[in-house]
């Protein structure tokens, strides 16, 4: 079964995807150089700064960009998680979605390490939180986060696929129960509950 | 009272932290930017990928570089909440810690969005999550994130100044209680209660 729609977009070649990937790849590059390349940094500066001088005279007004962002073609596309236009996301890949649930799969290099050689447990976080969203979004009853609980069982080794698993326990209400869990070489070493509150009016953006 | 060198490192002018400043404006702008620079698209990967390519030859075996970077002086410099050598850290600036407590600053851009106009809720679970951490390693007692519960009071803007705090709460044995809150305009908008878990025996690394 395809990813719907309303949780992940497709992946494009050309594009702000590419750029997004390319910095990626200058973020991960950095972590895992650290002092090697201490004697290069004005240059390699420069040219970062370059960049994003090129890219900031294109850039929108940021009240223009803080609404096409949410039109329904941009809004998947931003996040730190899952959103293939932003470098802060891994990115996590939506890989199925078999009744209702979310899943998908991501290997984590330097940049979201915690303890020596494996995940940050605040990146875990960050990842269930999302996932337990777009369970959310998926089953058509979706509000902010309002408690959630993280459960670490086992440390989450970096450099190794690990997959993501969201799905919408019970709706009360505005009250939405999600459940998730982040599990390495078939053994869960993450699990999540959230509450989540769907708002009174949904918002005008 | 300064931060203890155990959480926080000094901001350096030059060398690596100049690099990942320079990728944090790269990766803000390109978020900023979204579709308009799709025409320009080609250009920026490739130069992007350019400057990943000169790091890339100059970074260590990464057997090499997961040893150094554990060492004092590196350790506190790579994670992706405070490490001013990681351009996913926003980063958290550490600006007091009076009584064991660990107190930091940070404002957030579009990268780390949420909702719109706010934060993500698993960054602030991210940020919560170190912040504990810094509060134990502080406090001399620190573990492995076991449990972490977070309570989401109200949204967390973007583009403003948000205060984080940690603090130990108690220790039981192995076992390490600590607490921590995200406050904008002096309203508590996060709240996080952990119990960490001391390793039997440190680390060899």
């Amino acid at each position: 079964m395809n990813p719907s729609p309303a949780v992940t977009a497709p992946v494009q070649q050309g594009g702000v995807q590419d750029v997004a990937a390319a910095a990626r790849r200058v973020v991960d590059a950095i972590v895992r150089a650290g002092d090697a390349i201490a004697a290069q940094s004005g240059d390699l500066a420069t040219a970062l700064h370059g960049v994003a001088d090129r890219i900031d005279l294109a850039a929108p007004p940021l009240a223009e960009r803080m609404t096409t962002m949410w039109l329904p073609v941009d809004s998947r596309l931003h996040n730190p998680v899952n959103g293939l236009e932003n470098p802060l996301a891994p990115p996590l890949e939506i890989t199925e979605g078999a009744d209702g649930d979310v899943a998908g799969s991501v290997t984590l290099g330097l940049p979201y390490q915690g303890p020596p050689g494996h995940v940050h447990g605040g990146i875990s976080a960050l990842l269930l939180d999302h996932v337990l969203g777009l369970a959310n979004i998926r089953a058509g009853n979706s509000g902010m986060t309002a408690r959630l609980a993280l459960t670490y069982h086992r440390p989450l080794p970096l450099f190794e696929e690990l997959s993501v698993t969201g799905r919408q326990a019970s709706v009360d209400g505005r009250k939405i129960h999600a459940t998730g869990t982040i599990s390495a070489d078939g053994h869960v070493a993450v699990s999540a509950e959230g509450l989540f509150v769907r708002p009174r009016a949904e918002p005008g953006r």
